[in-house]
């Protein structure tokens, strides 16, 4: 695919991860304007409010863009998705007389980002067999290292809604009831063993009601989003028997401020990876649903520059975002718009493309050396994690934006008096 | 505490769920009025669009009946949860001029009810511990019945917000991936060890941020449900590990109708059972947060009567509704109106005061005798489960009104072509 020119000069670079190819949908805010959808393009930001009050977008069902979430386009429906984007293409290209719509552009650097979306309800999976391995090996041993649903359906858990915010809001390490291995009693405390999980987020666009095909399933994902899964490995590992992971999970998941569409991904579709056994009728898979989008995580710590920690690439998934979504409704479960599913963590066959620290340092036994000299085991105060993703074309990128957030120390306990 | 009179005459008998003591908050609908907010009252509804309409009942922030759920009087906060409840009693009392009300009122027998919030997200615990030594000793005998951390917290899951649903909407039984012990491969089947769970649900009235104490917890809890947890037991057990309930417990969620406040059980509050261990600070006791609920099931067959086959009581429960919501909070998770809290399964001492199909027929090899003849070892098609559940004082009851929930057979395979 070729890149798509636009009459913003910034769309154009080869290096922007905003051409006109992507057009992602995020929220921004500034003094003047508010809070806005907006859609991002080279380095400025299309005010969505702005073009819906002009005339130049319509909707039939009124106006779409009164509030600063893009809730209210999802519900529209896959062929207002498709509609929207091509008038917006359309819009923004080459060869359109600008000047309506140049009034329209705040620059990205004087805005502030906000959360894109409402979110209804955060599921979590855990689908990347690298992952997985290394997780379940340091558990319970090589031999035992995946459960044996494993290779048979995308093991998930509901996470929690609430616990999801933006890239750059910033959090306190978490208080939890934590069991040291040598005592018979465990204790309220700071977590010790604080994690990032690179993820990616897939957004439900439509309800759905009943069990979904696969390909019912990829029929109503609006996007895609980078997702940080912040763990509390302490926490979860003495509250997580029989009933999984919880408090250990709900501190904070951050997402990426900008919503890449489906549409935008295409270019980077691949294929599933080689089975081990075959799935059952409700996850076969139908066509490439996987996707080519190299990651990298960072960590910067408060004093010293960024380390890349991790990098790897989101095909390294075993059960794709479709197959997910297909499974978690095989029970009747309903769908609602807004809902997040989240990959679980993608790691790469390779030592440095471990998406956690609980990887990285191999449960601490081997702490991660990083750029200023210091090491790490798990997360330190003021450590900042920032999660990129981009899929790269001969002559352009789609870019998801920075996934960013920093850990604070924590609260003085709040039980004392 | 004594028997408010009111001047609407039902709700003085010594029989109904709905005196002037109990004022429990629904949502109900008429072809003339649509659906409203009303309040339960002896054999009627009283309309609170019309009362808020009539100037009875004012807001500060403005009307509050225009939508029909009560999240909009939750978010206003615990004094004017007070301050209405006050009003509204006063304005049904005995010795109160009732002209003005009585084309306000709508009989209950002519409206259809609907849920009575909007669930932003659901909780299920597992905290009776009744119920998890009956499980626990299925699972994995009776040395471990408990896993070490039972005694220390609330164990909890994140359940499926958007599959709650009102008593009397009916689902199908659920489709799921299960492998039988003796089959070395799933398949995708309908569930055949289909459930019932005894629960009561709290509602969660104001929003939280940070860790709370049980008193704080407390506080922001706005009323009670009686909550039906459907289960598949084979399809849990199958996907289970390591993450725990998924799929087997996302068909449906069936609640009451009728929420009862807290202010509404006051009479019925009593003390923590014996701990076996001291709790930790995040979840000590302060004061009598229980309640002397009885509750019951019933199971009527498609063809047959109603059996009662189970009778307990919600003082039943180890952690109490605030002390799971503490421990919720304690990672910093934040808590949103309309966020739903289950007990989890309420079982007693004996075993016809236990909560489930599972303990009932003790995991299928004792199955139960139902009045008309049959037998059952978990739910059948068409089987309608009842639960209800009552605080008595000597001259009134305090009802939750009924949850009630029927079986349809599974869909036809939604994956054939």
């Amino acid at each position: 695919m070729k890149l798509l020119k636009s009459w913003i000069p910034s769309a154009n670079s080869s290096v922007t991860e905003f051409p006109l190819n992507n057009l992602p949908y995020g929220v921004f805010s500034t003094a003047k304007l508010g809070k806005r959808c907006g859609i991002a393009i080279g380095d400025m930001i299309l005010d969505c409010q702005a073009v819906e009050e002009s005339g130049l977008i319509k909707f039939n069902s009124g106006p779409i863009f009164k509030n600063p979430f893009w809730n209210n386009l999802m519900d529209l429906g896959a062929e207002e998705w498709t509609r929207f984007r091509k008038e917006i293409t359309s819009l923004l290209s080459l060869d359109v007389n600008s000047h309506k719509l140049e009034n329209m552009l705040v620059p990205k650097a004087t805005a502030e980002l906000h959360i894109p979306f409402l979110v209804s309800e955060f599921t979590d999976f855990w689908s990347c067999k690298h992952h997985a391995v290394n997780a379940g090996t340091m558990l319970r041993g090589t031999e035992n290292a995946l459960p044996p649903n494993w290779n048979h359906m995308p093991i998930g858990y509901n996470g929690r809604a609430s616990s999801v915010t933006v890239s750059g809001v910033n959090f306190n390490r978490p208080w939890g009831q934590v069991k040291k291995p040598n005592n018979t009693l465990p204790v309220l405390a700071p977590s010790k063993r604080f994690d990032f999980e690179l993820e990616i987020g897939a957004i439900v666009g439509s309800k759905s009601k009943g069990p979904l095909t696969v390909q019912q399933a990829d029929d109503i994902i609006f996007g895609y989003v980078l997702l940080n899964d912040w763990s509390a490995r302490d926490i979860q590992a003495w509250e997580g028997q029989p009933l999984g992971p919880f408090q250990g999970k709900a501190t904070a998941t951050t997402i990426s401020p900008w919503i890449v569409t489906k549409e935008a991904l295409i270019p980077f579709k691949c294929g599933p990876p080689a089975r081990e056994v075959e799935l059952l009728d409700h996850l076969k898979d139908c066509g490439p649903m996987f996707y080519d989008i190299s990651l990298t995580v960072s960590l910067t710590p408060k004093k010293g520059k960024a380390s890349i920690i991790t990098e790897t690439n989101y095909k390294e998934m075993y059960y794709s975002s479709a197959q997910q979504l297909a499974h978690h409704t095989s029970s009747g479960c309903p769908m609602r718009v807004g809902d997040l599913i989240g990959s679980g963590t993608i790691s790469g066959s390779q030592e440095y493309e471990r998406g956690s620290m609980l990887e990285l340092s191999w449960g601490g036994k081997e702490p991660l050396h990083l750029a200023n000299g210091e090491i790490r085991s798990f997360l330190e105060d003021f450590d900042t994690v920032t999660l990129q993703g981009k899929g790269t074309q001969e002559d352009f990128i789609i870019g998801f934006g920075s996934c960013t957030g920093t850990v604070l120390p924590a609260l003085k306990s709040p039980y004392s008096n």
